[in-house]
Protein backbone atom coordinates (compact mmCIF):
# COMPACT_ATOMS: atom_id res chain seq x y z
CA UNK A 1 0.00 0.00 0.00
CA UNK A 2 2.07 2.98 -1.46
CA UNK A 3 0.22 6.45 0.06
CA UNK A 4 2.07 9.71 -1.66
CA UNK A 5 1.06 13.07 -0.13
CA UNK A 6 1.69 15.90 -2.39
CA UNK A 7 3.42 18.96 -0.43
CA UNK A 8 4.21 22.36 -1.69
CA UNK A 9 5.08 26.02 -0.92
CA UNK A 10 1.98 27.40 0.38
CA UNK A 11 -0.08 24.30 1.57
CA UNK A 12 -1.79 24.22 4.93
CA UNK A 13 -0.20 21.84 7.40
CA UNK A 14 -3.59 20.36 8.92
CA UNK A 15 -4.66 19.37 5.67
CA UNK A 16 -2.26 17.00 5.56
CA UNK A 17 -0.95 16.22 8.75
CA UNK A 18 -4.46 15.01 10.04
CA UNK A 19 -4.76 12.22 6.96
CA UNK A 20 -1.03 12.05 7.77
CA UNK A 21 -1.41 10.83 11.30
CA UNK A 22 -4.18 8.38 10.32
CA UNK A 23 -2.75 6.79 7.00
CA UNK A 24 0.51 5.88 8.58
CA UNK A 25 -1.31 3.42 10.89
CA UNK A 26 -2.47 1.43 8.49
CA UNK A 27 -0.35 -1.52 8.33
CA UNK A 28 1.93 -2.32 5.71
CA UNK A 29 1.81 1.18 4.02
CA UNK A 30 4.83 3.06 2.68
CA UNK A 31 4.04 7.15 3.15
CA UNK A 32 5.72 8.94 0.81
CA UNK A 33 5.35 13.21 1.12
CA UNK A 34 6.30 14.73 -2.60
CA UNK A 35 7.21 17.69 -3.76
CA UNK A 36 8.45 19.43 -7.29
CA UNK A 37 12.01 18.88 -5.34
CA UNK A 38 12.78 16.91 -1.99
CA UNK A 39 13.42 19.45 0.72
CA UNK A 40 11.75 21.67 2.83
CA UNK A 41 8.21 23.33 2.42
CA UNK A 42 7.21 26.42 3.61
CA UNK A 43 3.28 25.83 4.47
CA UNK A 44 1.31 28.73 4.88
CA UNK A 45 1.38 29.25 8.58
CA UNK A 46 5.34 29.61 8.45
CA UNK A 47 5.70 25.83 9.82
CA UNK A 48 8.06 24.15 7.87
CA UNK A 49 7.81 20.69 6.75
CA UNK A 50 10.16 18.38 4.52
CA UNK A 51 9.99 16.54 1.90
CA UNK A 52 11.51 13.18 1.64
CA UNK A 53 10.87 12.93 -2.41
CA UNK A 54 10.84 14.71 -5.71
CA UNK A 55 7.87 14.34 -8.08
CA UNK A 56 10.34 12.36 -10.97
CA UNK A 57 11.07 9.81 -8.74
CA UNK A 58 7.15 8.75 -7.96
CA UNK A 59 5.23 7.36 -10.70
CA UNK A 60 2.09 5.80 -9.16
CA UNK A 61 0.38 5.36 -6.07
CA UNK A 62 -2.25 3.15 -4.06
CA UNK A 63 -3.59 6.64 -2.62
CA UNK A 64 -2.87 9.77 -3.77
CA UNK A 65 -3.57 12.69 -0.87
CA UNK A 66 -3.57 16.31 -2.46
CA UNK A 67 -3.47 18.99 0.65
CA UNK A 68 -5.29 23.07 -0.11
CA UNK A 69 -4.02 26.00 0.88
CA UNK A 70 -4.65 29.45 2.32
CA UNK A 71 -3.64 31.11 -0.50
CA UNK A 72 -3.30 28.74 -3.66
CA UNK A 73 -1.35 30.86 -6.02
CA UNK A 74 1.72 29.52 -6.19
CA UNK A 75 0.63 26.19 -7.51
CA UNK A 76 -0.72 27.62 -10.56
CA UNK A 77 2.83 28.65 -11.82
CA UNK A 78 3.65 24.67 -11.66
CA UNK A 79 2.00 23.06 -14.46
CA UNK A 80 4.69 20.00 -13.89
CA UNK A 81 2.48 19.20 -10.69
CA UNK A 82 -0.67 18.97 -12.18
CA UNK A 83 0.78 17.21 -15.16
CA UNK A 84 2.32 14.90 -12.45
CA UNK A 85 -1.23 14.35 -10.58
CA UNK A 86 -2.87 13.52 -13.99
CA UNK A 87 -0.29 10.84 -14.63
CA UNK A 88 -0.16 9.33 -11.11
CA UNK A 89 -3.99 9.51 -11.01
CA UNK A 90 -4.13 7.36 -13.46
CA UNK A 91 -2.42 4.47 -11.31
CA UNK A 92 -4.09 5.01 -8.08
CA UNK A 93 -6.93 3.09 -6.09
CA UNK A 94 -8.00 6.34 -4.49
CA UNK A 95 -7.23 10.37 -5.39
CA UNK A 96 -8.34 12.49 -2.01
CA UNK A 97 -7.77 15.74 -1.34
CA UNK A 98 -8.52 18.14 1.63
CA UNK A 99 -9.89 21.27 1.48
CA UNK A 100 -8.80 23.27 -1.32
CA UNK A 101 -6.98 20.70 -2.57
CA UNK A 102 -9.82 19.62 -4.63
CA UNK A 103 -9.35 22.54 -6.73
CA UNK A 104 -5.71 21.15 -7.86
CA UNK A 105 -7.47 18.04 -8.37
CA UNK A 106 -9.64 20.01 -10.87
CA UNK A 107 -7.24 21.96 -12.60
CA UNK A 108 -5.24 18.59 -13.45
CA UNK A 109 -8.70 17.59 -15.04
CA UNK A 110 -9.26 15.13 -12.48
CA UNK A 111 -12.88 16.00 -11.27
CA UNK A 112 -14.70 16.70 -14.72
CA UNK A 113 -17.88 15.13 -14.34
CA UNK A 114 -17.96 14.05 -10.86
CA UNK A 115 -18.99 14.93 -7.21
CA UNK A 116 -16.81 16.97 -5.30
CA UNK A 117 -16.98 19.26 -1.77
CA UNK A 118 -14.16 21.58 -0.98
CA UNK A 119 -13.54 24.32 1.63
CA UNK A 120 -17.51 26.00 2.52
CA UNK A 121 -15.91 29.24 1.23
CA UNK A 122 -14.60 28.01 -2.22
CA UNK A 123 -17.47 25.58 -3.19
CA UNK A 124 -18.80 27.58 -6.32
CA UNK A 125 -15.76 27.34 -7.82
CA UNK A 126 -15.28 23.32 -8.30
CA UNK A 127 -17.59 24.41 -11.70
CA UNK A 128 -14.75 26.33 -13.33
CA UNK A 129 -13.20 22.72 -13.30
CA UNK A 130 -16.27 21.36 -14.68
CA UNK A 131 -17.13 19.13 -11.09
CA UNK A 132 -20.61 18.84 -9.86
CA UNK A 133 -20.26 20.90 -6.28
CA UNK A 134 -21.64 18.46 -3.71
CA UNK A 135 -21.83 18.96 -0.01
CA UNK A 136 -20.64 17.03 2.50
CA UNK A 137 -18.40 16.88 4.76
CA UNK A 138 -17.04 13.46 2.46
CA UNK A 139 -17.87 13.36 -0.72
CA UNK A 140 -16.77 10.09 -2.94
CA UNK A 141 -17.33 9.47 -6.69
CA UNK A 142 -15.84 6.54 -7.91
CA UNK A 143 -12.22 6.18 -6.95
CA UNK A 144 -11.99 9.98 -5.92
CA UNK A 145 -12.69 11.06 -2.47
CA UNK A 146 -12.65 14.69 -1.44
CA UNK A 147 -12.59 16.12 2.07
CA UNK A 148 -14.59 19.78 3.03
CA UNK A 149 -12.07 22.21 4.64
CA UNK A 150 -8.97 21.37 6.83
CA UNK A 151 -9.96 18.78 9.77
CA UNK A 152 -12.49 17.75 7.12
CA UNK A 153 -9.36 15.35 6.42
CA UNK A 154 -9.21 13.48 9.73
CA UNK A 155 -12.88 12.22 8.86
CA UNK A 156 -12.05 11.38 5.16
CA UNK A 157 -8.85 9.76 6.48
CA UNK A 158 -10.54 7.01 9.02
CA UNK A 159 -13.07 6.37 6.40
CA UNK A 160 -10.11 5.66 3.96
CA UNK A 161 -8.49 3.37 6.46
CA UNK A 162 -11.81 1.38 7.29
CA UNK A 163 -12.22 0.62 3.31
CA UNK A 164 -8.91 -0.47 3.20
CA UNK A 165 -7.92 -2.34 6.15
CA UNK A 166 -11.82 -2.76 7.92
CA UNK A 167 -13.44 -1.24 10.23
CA UNK A 168 -11.94 -2.93 12.99
CA UNK A 169 -8.43 -1.55 12.41
CA UNK A 170 -9.62 1.98 11.35
CA UNK A 171 -11.87 1.64 15.20
CA UNK A 172 -8.41 1.09 16.28
CA UNK A 173 -6.93 4.01 15.00
CA UNK A 174 -9.66 6.48 16.10
CA UNK A 175 -9.11 5.10 19.65
CA UNK A 176 -5.30 5.34 18.97
CA UNK A 177 -5.49 9.51 18.32
CA UNK A 178 -8.17 9.63 21.02
CA UNK A 179 -10.77 11.54 18.27
CA UNK A 180 -13.62 11.60 20.40
CA UNK A 181 -14.25 15.35 19.35
CA UNK A 182 -15.81 18.13 21.14
CA UNK A 183 -15.46 20.98 19.79
CA UNK A 184 -16.09 24.31 22.26
CA UNK A 185 -18.69 26.23 19.48
CA UNK A 186 -20.75 24.35 17.10
CA UNK A 187 -20.31 26.57 14.58
CA UNK A 188 -17.43 24.75 12.42
CA UNK A 189 -19.76 24.79 9.23
CA UNK A 190 -21.22 27.41 7.12
CA UNK A 191 -24.59 27.15 7.75
CA UNK A 192 -24.64 26.81 11.76
CA UNK A 193 -21.77 30.10 11.87
CA UNK A 194 -23.17 33.60 12.94
CA UNK A 195 -23.64 35.75 9.64
CA UNK A 196 -21.56 38.19 10.32
CA UNK A 197 -18.69 36.18 10.96
CA UNK A 198 -19.37 34.02 7.78
CA UNK A 199 -19.53 36.22 5.81
CA UNK A 200 -16.31 38.25 6.60
CA UNK A 201 -14.44 35.11 6.11
CA UNK A 202 -16.05 34.59 2.84
CA UNK A 203 -14.80 37.89 1.62
CA UNK A 204 -11.33 37.47 3.07
CA UNK A 205 -11.14 33.84 1.20
CA UNK A 206 -12.43 34.74 -2.23
CA UNK A 207 -9.76 37.48 -2.23
CA UNK A 208 -7.15 34.69 -1.49
CA UNK A 209 -8.62 32.35 -3.87
CA UNK A 210 -9.02 34.72 -6.60
CA UNK A 211 -5.66 33.42 -8.62
CA UNK A 212 -6.31 29.78 -8.62
CA UNK A 213 -9.32 29.85 -10.26
CA UNK B 1 1.71 37.09 22.62
CA UNK B 2 4.57 34.54 21.70
CA UNK B 3 3.35 31.06 21.65
CA UNK B 4 6.23 28.50 21.61
CA UNK B 5 6.12 24.82 20.76
CA UNK B 6 8.06 22.28 21.69
CA UNK B 7 9.68 20.22 19.13
CA UNK B 8 11.61 16.64 20.15
CA UNK B 9 12.60 13.53 17.73
CA UNK B 10 9.65 10.65 18.50
CA UNK B 11 7.04 13.76 19.09
CA UNK B 12 3.82 13.32 17.70
CA UNK B 13 2.84 15.53 14.83
CA UNK B 14 -0.95 15.79 14.87
CA UNK B 15 -0.67 16.56 18.35
CA UNK B 16 1.32 19.74 17.80
CA UNK B 17 0.14 20.80 14.07
CA UNK B 18 -3.76 20.56 15.13
CA UNK B 19 -3.10 23.53 17.70
CA UNK B 20 -0.55 25.26 15.60
CA UNK B 21 -3.10 25.38 12.85
CA UNK B 22 -5.36 27.13 15.01
CA UNK B 23 -3.23 29.46 17.21
CA UNK B 24 -1.34 30.81 14.30
CA UNK B 25 -4.57 32.30 13.08
CA UNK B 26 -4.64 34.30 16.88
CA UNK B 27 -4.50 38.14 15.46
CA UNK B 28 -0.85 39.64 16.59
CA UNK B 29 0.41 35.87 17.54
CA UNK B 30 4.16 35.21 16.94
CA UNK B 31 4.95 31.12 17.36
CA UNK B 32 8.03 29.39 17.52
CA UNK B 33 8.87 25.96 17.25
CA UNK B 34 12.02 24.89 19.88
CA UNK B 35 13.96 22.28 20.01
CA UNK B 36 17.49 21.10 21.85
CA UNK B 37 18.88 22.06 18.49
CA UNK B 38 17.19 23.88 15.46
CA UNK B 39 16.82 21.95 12.46
CA UNK B 40 15.08 18.64 11.53
CA UNK B 41 12.87 17.16 13.58
CA UNK B 42 12.09 13.13 12.84
CA UNK B 43 8.02 12.35 14.17
CA UNK B 44 7.10 9.12 15.32
CA UNK B 45 5.20 9.06 11.90
CA UNK B 46 8.40 9.38 9.62
CA UNK B 47 7.43 12.91 8.59
CA UNK B 48 9.71 15.71 8.85
CA UNK B 49 9.21 19.22 10.69
CA UNK B 50 11.74 21.76 11.10
CA UNK B 51 12.43 23.62 14.72
CA UNK B 52 13.73 26.88 14.14
CA UNK B 53 14.49 28.01 17.19
CA UNK B 54 17.25 26.34 19.72
CA UNK B 55 16.18 26.04 23.44
CA UNK B 56 19.08 28.56 24.66
CA UNK B 57 17.32 31.35 22.00
CA UNK B 58 14.07 31.05 24.28
CA UNK B 59 13.56 32.21 27.59
CA UNK B 60 10.22 32.92 28.32
CA UNK B 61 6.11 32.10 26.35
CA UNK B 62 2.68 33.59 26.78
CA UNK B 63 1.85 30.19 25.76
CA UNK B 64 4.10 26.74 26.10
CA UNK B 65 2.69 23.75 23.90
CA UNK B 66 3.92 20.56 24.86
CA UNK B 67 2.92 17.57 22.18
CA UNK B 68 3.36 14.25 23.34
CA UNK B 69 4.46 11.00 21.83
CA UNK B 70 4.32 7.54 20.68
CA UNK B 71 7.59 6.47 22.48
CA UNK B 72 8.64 8.77 24.48
CA UNK B 73 11.61 7.08 25.49
CA UNK B 74 13.84 10.13 23.95
CA UNK B 75 13.06 12.49 25.89
CA UNK B 76 13.92 11.24 29.21
CA UNK B 77 17.27 11.44 28.08
CA UNK B 78 17.78 15.14 27.81
CA UNK B 79 17.07 16.70 31.11
CA UNK B 80 18.17 19.74 29.26
CA UNK B 81 14.32 19.80 28.19
CA UNK B 82 13.08 18.88 31.30
CA UNK B 83 15.17 21.95 32.81
CA UNK B 84 13.71 24.72 29.85
CA UNK B 85 10.43 23.56 30.47
CA UNK B 86 10.54 24.14 34.04
CA UNK B 87 11.77 27.64 33.32
CA UNK B 88 10.16 28.76 30.86
CA UNK B 89 6.95 27.85 32.38
CA UNK B 90 7.63 30.57 35.28
CA UNK B 91 7.25 33.10 32.97
CA UNK B 92 4.27 31.72 31.03
CA UNK B 93 0.69 33.10 31.03
CA UNK B 94 -0.75 29.37 29.68
CA UNK B 95 1.68 26.30 29.88
CA UNK B 96 -0.16 23.06 27.85
CA UNK B 97 -0.10 19.95 26.69
CA UNK B 98 -1.41 17.60 24.11
CA UNK B 99 -1.59 13.59 24.95
CA UNK B 100 1.59 12.29 26.38
CA UNK B 101 3.06 15.99 26.46
CA UNK B 102 1.30 15.86 29.88
CA UNK B 103 3.88 13.92 31.50
CA UNK B 104 6.93 15.66 30.02
CA UNK B 105 5.51 18.53 32.27
CA UNK B 106 5.10 16.31 34.95
CA UNK B 107 8.68 14.92 34.59
CA UNK B 108 9.29 18.74 34.37
CA UNK B 109 8.25 18.85 37.64
CA UNK B 110 4.93 21.05 36.40
CA UNK B 111 2.15 19.03 37.69
CA UNK B 112 2.86 18.18 41.17
CA UNK B 113 -1.04 18.50 42.78
CA UNK B 114 -2.51 19.55 39.81
CA UNK B 115 -5.45 17.81 38.14
CA UNK B 116 -4.28 16.86 34.43
CA UNK B 117 -4.82 14.56 31.86
CA UNK B 118 -3.24 12.93 29.02
CA UNK B 119 -3.62 9.94 26.50
CA UNK B 120 -5.98 7.12 27.93
CA UNK B 121 -3.64 4.33 27.94
CA UNK B 122 -1.11 6.34 29.79
CA UNK B 123 -3.93 7.91 32.62
CA UNK B 124 -2.50 6.17 35.82
CA UNK B 125 1.17 7.23 34.57
CA UNK B 126 0.45 10.76 35.78
CA UNK B 127 0.21 9.82 39.30
CA UNK B 128 4.36 9.19 39.01
CA UNK B 129 4.48 12.88 38.59
CA UNK B 130 2.14 14.00 41.75
CA UNK B 131 -0.56 14.89 39.28
CA UNK B 132 -4.16 14.43 40.33
CA UNK B 133 -5.56 12.12 36.90
CA UNK B 134 -9.06 13.89 35.87
CA UNK B 135 -10.95 12.46 33.11
CA UNK B 136 -12.02 15.29 30.17
CA UNK B 137 -10.68 15.76 27.28
CA UNK B 138 -9.01 19.22 28.46
CA UNK B 139 -8.68 19.98 31.82
CA UNK B 140 -7.49 23.28 32.93
CA UNK B 141 -6.22 23.96 36.57
CA UNK B 142 -4.71 27.46 36.92
CA UNK B 143 -2.63 28.28 34.12
CA UNK B 144 -2.20 24.57 33.20
CA UNK B 145 -4.24 23.41 30.54
CA UNK B 146 -4.10 19.46 29.63
CA UNK B 147 -5.73 18.05 26.61
CA UNK B 148 -6.61 13.92 26.03
CA UNK B 149 -4.88 12.18 23.49
CA UNK B 150 -3.76 13.25 19.82
CA UNK B 151 -6.55 15.01 18.34
CA UNK B 152 -7.72 16.52 21.76
CA UNK B 153 -5.26 19.15 20.81
CA UNK B 154 -7.64 20.99 18.00
CA UNK B 155 -10.52 21.14 20.92
CA UNK B 156 -7.75 22.29 23.66
CA UNK B 157 -6.47 25.38 21.10
CA UNK B 158 -9.61 26.92 20.43
CA UNK B 159 -10.74 26.76 24.22
CA UNK B 160 -7.46 29.18 24.38
CA UNK B 161 -7.93 30.94 21.41
CA UNK B 162 -11.33 32.25 22.84
CA UNK B 163 -9.84 32.81 26.48
CA UNK B 164 -6.96 35.41 24.67
CA UNK B 165 -8.43 36.33 21.50
CA UNK B 166 -12.32 36.11 22.50
CA UNK B 167 -15.11 33.52 21.70
CA UNK B 168 -16.32 35.97 17.67
CA UNK B 169 -12.77 34.92 16.75
CA UNK B 170 -11.98 31.36 18.08
CA UNK B 171 -15.26 30.78 16.25
CA UNK B 172 -13.78 32.07 13.11
CA UNK B 173 -10.94 30.29 13.46
CA UNK B 174 -13.75 27.27 14.03
CA UNK B 175 -15.36 28.01 11.08
CA UNK B 176 -11.87 29.03 8.87
CA UNK B 177 -10.71 25.39 9.13
CA UNK B 178 -14.74 23.92 8.84
CA UNK B 179 -14.41 22.29 12.18
CA UNK B 180 -18.03 20.33 11.85
CA UNK B 181 -16.32 16.76 12.97
CA UNK B 182 -18.14 13.68 12.10
CA UNK B 183 -15.95 10.81 12.72
CA UNK B 184 -17.51 7.86 11.14
CA UNK B 185 -17.51 5.72 14.40
CA UNK B 186 -18.72 6.35 17.53
CA UNK B 187 -15.60 5.07 19.68
CA UNK B 188 -12.95 7.73 20.14
CA UNK B 189 -13.06 7.15 23.76
CA UNK B 190 -12.33 4.06 26.08
CA UNK B 191 -15.60 3.68 27.40
CA UNK B 192 -17.12 4.12 23.73
CA UNK B 193 -14.59 1.36 22.33
CA UNK B 194 -15.17 -1.92 21.22
CA UNK B 195 -13.43 -3.66 24.57
CA UNK B 196 -10.87 -6.10 22.43
CA UNK B 197 -9.72 -3.25 20.52
CA UNK B 198 -9.24 -1.13 23.59
CA UNK B 199 -7.31 -4.10 25.73
CA UNK B 200 -4.80 -4.94 22.69
CA UNK B 201 -4.40 -0.94 22.18
CA UNK B 202 -3.97 -0.48 25.85
CA UNK B 203 -1.09 -3.03 26.14
CA UNK B 204 1.27 -1.95 22.94
CA UNK B 205 0.81 1.22 24.48
CA UNK B 206 2.23 0.08 27.93
CA UNK B 207 5.15 -1.42 26.67
CA UNK B 208 5.90 1.78 24.59
CA UNK B 209 5.41 4.38 27.53
CA UNK B 210 7.34 1.74 29.64
CA UNK B 211 10.47 3.80 30.05
CA UNK B 212 9.69 7.47 30.06
CA UNK B 213 7.16 6.91 33.67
Amino acid sequence: MKIVFLFYDGMTALDAIGPHEILCRIPGATVSRVARHAGPIQTDSQLILMADRSLTEVENADILLVPGAGNATTLSEYPEILDWLHSVHATTTWTTSVCTGSLILGAAGILSGLHATTHWSAFDRLTKWKAKPTKGRVIEDGKVITAAGVSAGIDMALILASKIAGEKFAQAIQLGIEYDPDPPFDVGSPDKADPAIREALQARMAAKFESIN
